[in-house]
């Protein structure tokens, strides 16, 4: 219940205030943190088809790798803005919103061309 | 307010089905862009020291591309989750435990030394 | 002519020194700088299916534009490996020789799996 | 001797021929991969002072591991090179020749801000 993103932010700070890591948490190294592990989410899939991942996808243990992958990526990404003082609802309404208007439902639809290059 | 990483991922979905990227959006593509968004991140703070970055943080048009590549590490991060069956509360929650397990506050205390390395 | 590694790091040793740049070579950052380049890379073959990746390799604006990208995963490649005394050359013969043990030709053919998982 | 780029690139062809992995080098799976070991790469260095990161470099098991992990990020860079017809002498020589006009060393010396963005 309440507001899920603000609770595992809350969750990670006492986790990191209780083992004195707070130290190692400045922005930058965050930043880093948060690549490696989005990086770490993508070898999951390398060399793969889309078959074998539907496939690895019904495997519990490839499940549940993927879901720690997913659950770091996370925890950085709360971290990193919890430290720079964004507030990540906000920041996604925001850049949904210009998403919006960047990308027209009409251009757009069935069209992964960058908005950059939309005529 | 109710559950915010829902909401976030239910305004993802409507966007995306407007426009009809659900084609694009298979787990290995989206995990390409999550790793790209997070790299995109990083960027931002390259080259820089503390000082500088602190002295960033204070410009409102640094603070608004930091915000932005949040955004969008968030929008694709609920995606994937949602395009591989993931819960990320749970996924959190459960990592967490981990976590808390692999590093006994008394061992960690202040000390980055990777779980595998602890003695 | 000559050996192509140790000639692309003394190029870029020079424009580095002739900028004063040597200052933010720290290893870290350069590993930063590195693995952004590489998000980089990755990004121009976002979305994008593998005739898409034909067609686009058949043109010159596009090849122009992945061309950048590698040499810049090269230059900061080169720059990592002189900032940290490790010889590419050599690197390179090592790991291959033990990647050749730990992938037999007779169990490794036609299958990606990484060598961990080979029975 | 001879031409140290080409002969890495001639190694790992083979070494890739001979267990028949060509099936899964296409462009896509090649950038992702080098992606993946950039991020590899950097993790050696999280969390890490310059100060940890100079002791680290003394240690021979740590100079082990970030030697094999630059082989990697090498041996993907020429097989993406490779396989997208790049030559990538040429691209660094280009790409260094368009880097000294874009950032002149009189407004550039100590100054590591991007081109796009010096006055």
């Amino acid at each position: 219940m309440g507001n899920s993103l603000k609770n595992v932010q809350q969750a990670m700070k006492a986790f990191s205030a209780a083992r004195d890591w707070d130290q190692f948490h400045d922005p930058k190294n965050l930043a880093e943190a948060l690549s490696i592990e989005a990086g770490e989410t993508l070898e999951l899939f390398l060399w793969k088809t889309k078959e074998q991942i539907e496939k690895d996808l019904q495997n519990p243990e490839f499940k549940k790798e993927l879901s720690d992958e997913l659950a770091d990526v996370l925890h950085y990404l709360v971290l990193l803005a919890d430290k720079t003082g964004i507030d990540l609802e906000k920041a996604s309404a925001e850049k949904l919103k210009e998403a919006s208007r960047r990308y027209p439902v009409e251009k757009s639809r069935g069209n992964a061309t960058k908005y950059t290059k939309l005529t």
